[in-house]
C-alpha cells in the first residue's frame, strides 16, 4: 500500500529510516512501512538492494516518492596484498555505481579494521619480537593504506557524481571494523580531496564521547563535508555483539540536544537517518519501530535541528 | 617464603605487578609471587591494601625490597550534588595519604562516568526534550565537575608529595566510568597544574586506536607528566564485562613495539606496570600467571624500551 508523498509529515521533512532499522524488512517493506508513517527518505543497504535487484530498487524508491539520503557501505579498504587490494577497488566501485543508481550521492563507508583482525582473513598471529613492528597490528600503515586506497577510488566517483563518506567506528571497533575512530581523523583523511567527493557523517553512536566533537563538527561543516547526521542511542551494558548496542533515541547516553545543535550550527540541512542495529528491534513489528523512531526523532532531535 | 629484592632478574628491572592482574591473591601472596619471579616493584589496588591494613601493607612492601610503582586509585569525581562531592573528596584524600603511607607518589585516578550512568546512583531518565540539555547526558559538564574536583584536590596531593595520575580510558567506558578517554584529553585537564602535581599514565589497553597517540605521549613526556606505562592487550570479542577483555601481551592488537618506542622516545624511564583483568588470567595459579607477565614482557615490551 505505498502511498504518495504528499502524505509526508512536516515535522518528518528531514527524517530518513535507515532500513538496517527494520532489517528484518525486505526493501519493498521499508519502503512501505516508510510512507505509511510520513517519511520523506530512506538510507538504504547494500545487501537488501540486490537482494532486490538494483534496478528494480532505484524504481520502487523513486515510485513510492522517496529520497534516498545514503548508501550503506563502500570500504573495508585496509587490505595488505595485490588480491585484496584490487577486489576491495573491485566492491568499491560497484558501490559507486549502485548509489549512482539509486539517486544518491552519498556512499557510506566503513573503512576496514587491522589486518590481524578475524574478519580479515589473516590469523591473528603471534607478536614476532625483535626490532620490528608487526604489520598485522601496525595501525598507523593500515591508515595510510587507507588514504591510498580513497585517492584511487576518487576519480571513478567523481565521474559519477558521487561522494566517498567516511564514517568515524567507535574506537571499540578500531581493531575490527574501522580504524578511522574519530571525526577529527575522517577529516584529516578527505582533506586532499574536493567537499564534493570525499564528506564525513556523523553519527551519534560512534562520536558522542569525542571532547574534541564540537570543534570537528563546526570544522566539517566550514569545509562542506558533512554528508550525512546519523542518530542513535549508545547503550549500557554492550550487547554480546557491541555492534548491536545501538538503541532508540533516549535509551541511552547520548545528549542529542547538544550534538544536534553543534550539526545545526555547522550549516547542515540534509537528511537525519535513524540507523539501529538492536535485535530486541529488529524482533518488533516494522511499523511499530517506524513510530517508535518518529516519535522519538520529534522529541529528542527535531527540537534541537 | 619471600626473598631478598637482590634476587631481581636485569631484564626485569622495570617490571612492576599490578596487583589486579593477580586479583585471587592477597596483598601478601601477590608481594611473594613478585619477588619469586625477580620483579622489583608492584602497582597496589586500595581494596588489597585495606584488606591488610595500611600500616602493615606498607611494612610488607618494603620488608620484601619491592618499589610500589602506583597506587589504584582514586578519582570518581563526577558527582554534581554537594553530598556527593564531599564524599569524592573525603575519599580521595585517604587514596592521597594512602599513597604517601606506601611509598609510592603516583595515585591513578578513575574520574567517572556521566550522572545518568548505572554506578552514579541516579536513574538514566528519560530525556526530558524541550529546550534543554540532560545535565544526566551533558559529558561536557561533567568533565568541568572533573576539573573542579581536581583543582580542590591539587593542594592536598601537593602537601603529601602525591601525584594524581589522570587515566584516559578507552571511550566504551566514557558512559560509566570515566569521561576522560583520550590522552590529550588528560593532559588538557593536567595543563593547569604542576606536572609533580598532576600526571598522566598510558594505558596500552585504553589508548592504543587513537590517531593522535604518537604526538600526545611526545607531549606528556616533554612536559614531565608520563606518570606510569601500564601495559595489556586489547581482546576480541569483548568480555561480557567490557573492563574483562584485557589479555597478556601478544594475545591480541596492541601494537606493543610501536607504542613502547614512543613511551621510551618521550623519555620516560620509570616501572612497567602489567595491569591484566581477565576471568581466565584471575583463574590460574598466581605464580604462572606472574611468569607469563615477565615471559611476554621480555618479548613484547622490554625489546622496543
Amino acid at each position: 500500500m505505498t502511498s504518495p508523498a504528499h502524505a509526508a509529515d512536516g515535522d518528518l521533512a528531514r527524517l530518513s529510516l535507515n532500513t538496517a532499522t527494520t532489517k528484518a524488512l525486505t526493501l519493498a517493506e521499508a519502503v512501505d512501512a516508510a510512507v505509511r508513517a510520513g517519511l520523506p527518505a530512506v538510507g538504504l543497504w547494500r545487501d537488501r538492494v540486490q537482494e532486490a535487484g538494483l534496478e528494480r530498487a532505484a524504481r520502487l524508491v523513486a515510485d513510492a516518492g522517496l529520497r534516498v539520503s545514503s548508501l550503506c557501505r563502500g570500504g573495508f579498504l585496509t587490505a595488505a596484498d595485490d588480491a585484496g587490494i584490487a577486489a576491495a577497488l573491485e566492491d568499491n566501485r560497484r558501490a559507486v555505481v549502485e548509489a549512482a543508481t539509486l539517486g544518491t550521492r552519498e556512499l557510506v563507508f566503513v573503512v576496514g579494521g587491522l589486518p590481524a583482525s578475524p574478519g580479515a582473513g589473516l590469523p591473528a598471529s603471534p607478536h614476532p619480537g625483535g626490532a620490528a613492528a608487526d604489520p598485522a597490528r601496525d595501525v598507523a600503515a593500515t591508515r595510510r593504506r587507507v588514504a591510498d586506497r580513497i585517492a584511487d577510488l576518487v576519480p571513478f566517483a567523481q565521474e559519477h557524481g558521487v561522494r566517498l563518506v567516511l564514517e568515524a567506528l567507535h574506537p571499540m571497533f578500531a581493531a575490527d571494523r574501522a580504524v578511522i575512530s574519530t571525526l577529527g581523523q575522517a577529516l584529516d583523511l578527505a582533506e586532499p580531496f574536493p567537499a564534493e567527493t570525499v564528506g564525513v557523517v556523523v553519527d551519534t553512536y560512534h562520536v558522542w564521547w569525542d571532547p574534541d566533537l564540537e570543534r570537528q563538527i563546526a570544522r566539517a561543516g566550514a569545509e562542506g563535508r558533512i554528508a550525512g547526521y546519523q542518530v542513535c542511542d549508545f547503550l549500557l551494558p554492550l550487547a554480546d555483539d557491541a555492534l548491536l548496542s545501538r538503541g532508540y533515541m533516549g535509551d541511552g547516553f547520548v545528549d542529542f540536544a547538544t550534538i544536534t545543535r553543534w550539526v545545526g550550527q555547522a550549516g547542515y540541512t540534509g537528511d537525519v537517518e535513524v540507523e539501529i542495529f538492536n535485535q530486541a528491534i529488529w524482533d518488533q513489528p516494522g511499523d511499530d519501530v517506524v513510530a517508535t523512531v518518529a516519535e522519538r526523532y520529534r522529541r529528542h532531535v527535531l527540537p534541537f535541528l
